[in-house]
């Protein structure tokens, strides 16, 4: 876990980790939200409204893993996500697909101890599922 | 399950649920994500830090239950979440609370068959917690 002071961070500043997606993640996140649509479990349902190849993960379910790029990687240990702008679900995410979750410093708030993360999800394609910006409050 | 059409919803139409957040939940986000950060389950970490009586829980399990409330109840089955703005986490989460999650929408955009959702968590003691704006893609 990176223990990064505000001081520390610099503007341009990148971390990122990579993450499987998998059938029983869905499993858990389902559990845990009571969110029983069929979009994410039901292969023929998805194909019928959607014309996916099968069901598609949920979208908070990636949308999930911005809580570990703030509290495990940038800052770490000493960050309070502040707020989320601009989540924007680009492309569809499936069980198997292999996610590579990055952020960007682009900005820090001096005396509010705030720093802007640019956040980008992409798959094991190369192609960009999530992205999002961030506000982290950073310890000095 | 609610199985609203675009064309069913109205403006100004409200829905909602109630939902506990326990430990349990919190576990299954940290064993979801690998976000492990002691703010989350380490009470002496988290008074010391932010002086807070306990642990605080992640800010995204709160935020998960977005999933829920567009998959389940506005719109419910014929829902897929386009895009999420202006997440604000007002107050802390702690294990215990007993959250009402509630979505009106405030405008529709015909033609995209887009719902707009204005989302606001309020705790037991009718305190907002969390605020967001959903853009929710309905079928026809």
């Amino acid at each position: 876990m990176n223990e990064y002071l505000y001081q520390e961070i610099v503007v341009g500043q990148e971390e990122g980790f990579s993450k499987e997606i998998t059938v029983e993640m869905e499993n858990l996140f389902r559990n845990m939200t009571d969110d029983c649509n069929p979009l994410h479990w039901d292969d023929a349902f998805a194909k019928d409204v959607g014309n996916f190849d099968s069901h598609v993960s949920f979208g908070m379910l990636s949308a999930s893993l911005l809580s570990t790029l703030a509290g495990v990687y940038l800052p770490g240990k000493y960050s309070l996500i502040h707020s989320i702008d601009n989540i924007s679900f680009r492309k569809p995410v499936f069980a198997g697909d292999l996610l590579y979750i990055s952020g960007t410093v682009t900005d820090k708030q001096d005396g509010l101890n705030l720093i802007l993360v640019k956040v980008k999800m992409t798959n094991q394609h190369n192609k960009t599922v999530l992205t999002a910006d961030m506000k982290i409050l950073v310890k000095k």
